[in-house]
């Protein structure tokens, strides 16, 4: 190794090690800097610089130092320059993200779509061409755009972006990145495994759950000591597949009685029984849920318009509505009860179409596990309904981009 | 921070730093460990020299540098001098495992006795001479034992030792250490745990799988690129309560239809039917199983011999076993199938009960995932069977002793 190279890793290095200090403290001097690193003064304010002038810190009003008691010029992650873009395609929907470097979200894109029946080089056209609008308003705002990270409903290949298999898609073998064209580096990961880590980005719970993704197929994300459980190839988490009833209905993997023929988006809705056409109410300009703004000017996909008809049937008592409910909620105690004893989560997040169905679903959950564990257990994990819902993913995926500017702010400032 | 206690902190980091390469490398010169480490050579010398002195690291034979082909004098870990104790208390057995710093097995001691009727403090006692007769065997062969791990059939308090709850023993809170007395530092950890590491140290596996521990109850232990997996309490890994079908058989923990109830020690025993007395060939003295050799002078208790009873039985192709097994494997395969779907381990391994048991249950287990994970995933873990069978939990508890030396030999030096 020359002396160079020796001198441009350890700068790499130090400067990962300010930001991620200003990102815990923030806001921080710079003399609290030098004391928490073991660097010089000297050397932190040339590395301090070096990020202002990247963009990625900023400097604040003056603070008192928390040890001392003198004031001083702080500083703080950059919400002005940098930002991420979270990607997400999924069976009904597309979503686009716009997060800055401090975490606020600056954009947000929801189109309702069915992909059921789409072409991936159809469903990626339409993707960028929603995240090329929001990078041009990003630029408008003076943001830049460094990366994206897609979501996706299925297994995919961490090196190379290669979306295994979306069955509910109809997909294999899908070079996403590749297709998507974007003009910024696009990494590709699991959506469930993306929500798990946007709750614990941007949700306001603990940093050691088990987050649980309803959609027609159903995931989870371990996050323990706030960090992700990928398993050993990175696809732990198929909660939709652990077993209800051995004997119980054929699933498309090739089980019986699997979570997510009681659970799942399409079991859930079939077992409430035949509905009208959806309502006015439950179109996107109708009746937004809280949890996503269905915005665009394609048609409302069946699957967002049939969930939001089934909230109107539960607010409303209709008993087929509030029976499918409960069957699910019960059959999500019994794999969570599964779950809870092979993991040991410190709470049991539920999300995506969960989140609106929560007033319905929590209690039966949560009094399945009661029954099912209390004997054995001084305490079950306590059943919490996600903030974010459907935005989790989206969320997740654009703050992975940010944990990567922050681990490696050397890239960064080459780019 | 002194000037001296920084110097000490120093000098312990790189003690371990050294120890540790030696473990991985060894034999290992002090030039390689140099360059490895980056620590100079007089460094490296003085640092060998203390780990030699505390009988931690020996020379060996003259060994070619591999990167410059000089021959120079190695290092390796030293067998000679200190060793660790690996203690278990079962429902009906207790072990005692001498193992030595290089993991060498110096001493075995099993004894067959019913704990299921005892109170802790007679079970401790016993325990307790067993290993300091151990103690004293390992002392006449140049051996110091500096510490014990005890293997508990239940979930433990890692910070006091305090076994919260064996319902198979019948005890709840009981402060292992404490009642031990033992005269060397004293740790309790759940016995699956402990399987799975001891399946790690000193099996022949890989280093990411699923070791399933089949006692009374059965535990799991996940390793994960060479990591246990605990969970948010450390109670990750009740296998045993994962659902086979919620509406089975009740169970103690308050379930219905658990592991337990189909694949448990006596839910197997039970379910193969009655059996006479049994026979010679079933003791201890007349057909020792493989993984495990039954000494002492007490009766061999009921579960020991029932189960080599079994193991006689299906050999003889008894329609009653084989159907139990059958069944067993299936439950194993339906609660395993949920398992690889939530936590993606690379290699089921199957141990306890079941090693000597595998050749009966090991094709429907991998017969039943095939079926049920087959269409989803490329493929599908294997199912091998333990090498160390109902040894791997006291191995793992040595091993633990073991690893704590290596990554903090100046405690050991200081004792």
């Amino acid at each position: 190794m020359t002396q160079a190279v020796r001198h441009d890793a350890m700068r790499a290095r130090n400067l990962a090690l300010v930001l991620g200090e200003v990102g815990a403290r923030e806001p921080v001097t710079r003399a609290a800097l030098s004391e928490i690193t073991g660097l010089t003064k000297t050397t932190v304010s040339k590395l301090v610089a070096d990020l202002i002038e990247a963009g990625l810190v900023v400097e604040t009003g003056a603070v008192r130092d928390g040890e001392r008691g003198r004031p001083g010029v702080a500083v703080r992650i950059s919400g002005e320059h940098v930002a991420a873009a979270g990607l997400e395609i999924n069976v009904d929907y597309l979503a686009v993200r716009v997060v800055d470097l401090s975490r606020s979200v600056r954009l947000r894109r929801t189109q309702a779509v069915d992909n059921r029946s789409a072409r991936p080089g159809d469903v990626a056209a339409r993707l960028r061409d929603m995240a090329l609008t929001a990078v041009d308003e990003a630029v408008e705002n003076g943001l830049r755009v460094v990366g994206g990270v897609v979501a996706v409903p299925g297994p995919v290949d961490l090196s190379t972006g290669t979306l295994h298999n979306a069955p509910n898609l109809g997909w294999r073998d899908v070079p996403v990145p590749s297709l998507l064209e974007l003009p910024f580096p696009v990494r590709v990961e699991n959506e469930a495994n993306l929500a798990a880590l946007g709750e614990l980005w941007f949700g306001p719970g603990p940093s050691d759950f088990l987050h649980v993704s309803g959609e027609i197929g159903v995931g989870a994300g371990l996050v323990v000591g706030g960090r992700l459980f990928r398993g050993t190839h990175g696809f732990a988490g198929e909660l939709g597949h652990v077993v209800v009833s051995p004997d119980g209905p054929a699933c498309r993997c090739g089980g019986n009685g699997c979570l997510e023929q009681y659970a799942g988006r399409d079991a859930l809705l079939s077992a409430a029984g035949p509905t009208g056409r959806p309502t006015a109410a439950a179109g996107p300009a109708g009746r937004p849920t809280e949890y996503t703004r269905a915005t665009g000017s394609h048609p409302t996909a069946g699957g967002m318009a049939s969930l939001a008809s089934l909230v109107s049937r539960l607010e409303a008592g209709d008993t087929g509505a509030l029976a499918a409910c409960e069957r699910a909620g019960w059959a999500l105690g019994v794999a969570l009860s599964s779950a809870i004893n092979l993991v040991d989560p410190g709470t049991i997040v539920l999300g995506g179409i969960y989140a609106p169905l929560f007033p319905w679903l929590g209690d039966v959950v949560a009094g399945t596990l009661a029954s099912r564990l209390g004997r054995m257990r001084a305490t079950v994990p306590p059943v919490v309904v996600s903030r974010l819902g459907s935005e989790a993913a989206a969320l997740g995926a654009a703050g992975q981009v940010i944990q990567r500017v922050i681990a490696d702010p050397a890239a960064s400032l080459q780019a």
